[in-house]
């Protein structure tokens, strides 16, 4: 018996018996290398020259992602709609904040997001650090009354005062919103999900099958990397929804409610597609529940094609070489720091 | 005929065909989750108070590390002794210096080395910033002359110009030794290599075999982990070598030289084991080239212990899961700015 022969042979009966067999020894499919080169593997970080990461920073900024105190009742965190042990998001279509409100976008994922050109599905924070101030203080969210009352909460708590000191030494006054912020932009910063995909960027031809392979290719010739590339798959530019094929739901303005400008409406963020097996639902609408609705209605009003069904599948194989490492001990919740007699209460009006 | 002979079957056969075939689904081998809790996953980066990381002091960094006009014949960089692509270290017993000068002792890797409580074999320098600048003065290293020819190099590329008024904005003169060696070590806080056993530690069952299992749970019944232990295995204390059995080689009077104290006579760091399959040859004086070996003196001289063949086969199975990745992008090799008539000569004298 030929080696070919008796590796398919062996191959068929290792699987019918139920044992996992790597099949990239077989690999055939390539990929052509220049169109590798709009594509880069994640940072270690992604740190800013403005907010420079030091320990004492990324320490204070996890607590505060994990502080329901920095919410009107109490009960709400960064964490509760960017739950990170879920990739970063809460798998419901839009979040429920105080009193059970309901956002009007779904909440994005806060993995990789530090990398994006500017942050929500309208770019109105710059960065992560001017996005952290937004949900504390939106009614619907967080719903704060005042920054005098975030800080209220953060200058009763000792072990609060005891990190802002060392997070911001130097500083006589250094519990404030604008601190606040830059401590949790500091730990978000090191919210990054590494996946087989880098490795693939990097050099190592086996991280990917044949399949995965295929269906690189796959998103490439269907034209997804026109808006879907960089280090994010996404993240560093605006699109009209519905550039190709006009998109049902016309109810959301988009970007033009931050410029004003006729141009931009129903323009949005491209979302970055790391992650994407893993964060659904899908849209600024969050109306989309599966990735194949996903892919399709991507390729429908965006592109103008109508994408085959083998087509889609062979995308999302490549989708998920996406799906990354969480980085479970960066993210463990911390011990809180205690409240005290002087901690403002919790309210539910 | 049965599962488990079918299975068995399809094994031998696949094996016999060269196919790779998964022993994880017949994991037996079970760690003790108590043996674990004085092991730490790697952070993503090894962030310090005293000097942030930001993107331009990497950047800077990167720089400064692969550049061999810090060295007196413009020859030899810190990348020179301590490889990037080469797991940090340059494989020679003691490396080669300005002039073929010979160190007196192992170049240690710079991979993870941020997280260590002090530098070099000795503990002489505090932190990976302090270390920075010992090469590049050493006579028998880098040598240069002086600071104010470091300087003048420096000064002299616009393009060194430009990345330390980026790295240090603000400052009227940034270009000093001081910010040199900030910028490297920022650098090297991001040197950091998870491997599966991170994974492991992370809570996935799968990431090691039994294998590799069993060989933790040998390297724990040996003692190891009395100095090899924490989040670098190693790294975090100083012992003497030959505690138990008296060390043969004597001439190296260790941290004695740094302390002047008669107890730390032969006193070294306990060297971080990570990666340590690919690091060698081993030990402060680099005198042991097989990893085989290295288990076995340890074995007698730190533990009063023969190990037996089978238990240092058992314990470099667990060793080898702390080869980590190493960060390709993050390490490429820079452009270095170009030269101008006022940049110093190299100097073979």
């Amino acid at each position: 018996m030929k080696t070919s022969a008796l590796s398919a042979f062996a191959l068929a009966v290792a699987v019918a018996a139920g044992i996992q067999v790597s099949s990239r020894s077989l690999t055939v499919v390539a990929v052509d290398p220049a169109e590798l080169k709009s594509f880069k593997p994640l940072p270690r970080i992604i740190a800013s020259d403005s907010n420079p990461v030091t320990e004492a920073k990324v320490n204070l900024g996890r607590m505060l992602y994990y502080e329901p105190r920095l919410s009107r009742n109490q009960r709400i965190s960064c964490n509760t709609c960017h739950d990170l042990r879920k990739y970063g998001v809460d798998g419901l279509r839009v979040s429920d904040g105080f009193k059970n409100q309901k956002g009007t976008r779904n909440a994005p994922t806060v993995y990789n997001a530090a990398g994006h050109l500017a942050q929500f599905w309208d770019g109105r924070a710059r960065d992560v650090e001017e996005q952290a101030k937004g949900p504390v203080m939106n009614p619907v969210e967080m719903a704060m009354p005042s920054e005098q009352q975030v800080l209220a909460v953060l200058k009763s708590i000792p072990g609060y005062v005891d990190a802002f000191r060392k997070a911001f030494p130097g500083e006589d006054d250094p519990i404030t919103v604008e601190n606040m912020t830059l401590a949790i932009g500091a730990f978000e910063r090191g919210l990054v999900t590494p996946s087989r995909w880098d490795r693939f960027l990097s050099g190592d031809q086996s991280a990917l099958t044949d399949a995965e392979k295929a269906g690189f290719n796959q998103f490439i010739q269907a034209g997804c990397q026109t808006c879907h590339a960089g280090t994010y798959l996404g993240g560093q530019a605006y699109r009209k929804l519905g550039a190709a094929t006009p998109y049902p739901d016309a109810s959301d303005a988009g970007r033009q409610q931050v410029t004003k400008q006729e141009d931009d409406r129903m323009v949005f963020k491209v979302p970055s597609l790391r992650n994407v097996e893993r964060t659904a639902p899908y849209f600024h609408n969050g109306k989309v529940e599966s990735l194949n609705e996903a892919v399709k209605e991507m390729g429908k009003y965006q592109l103008g094609r109508q994408l085959r069904e083998d087509e889609v599948d062979s995308i999302i194989a490549f989708l998920k070489t996406l799906t990354g490492n969480i980085p479970a001990e960066y993210v463990k919740r911390p011990a809180l720091p205690k409240s005290t007699s002087g901690t403002p209460k919790p309210s539910v009006t």
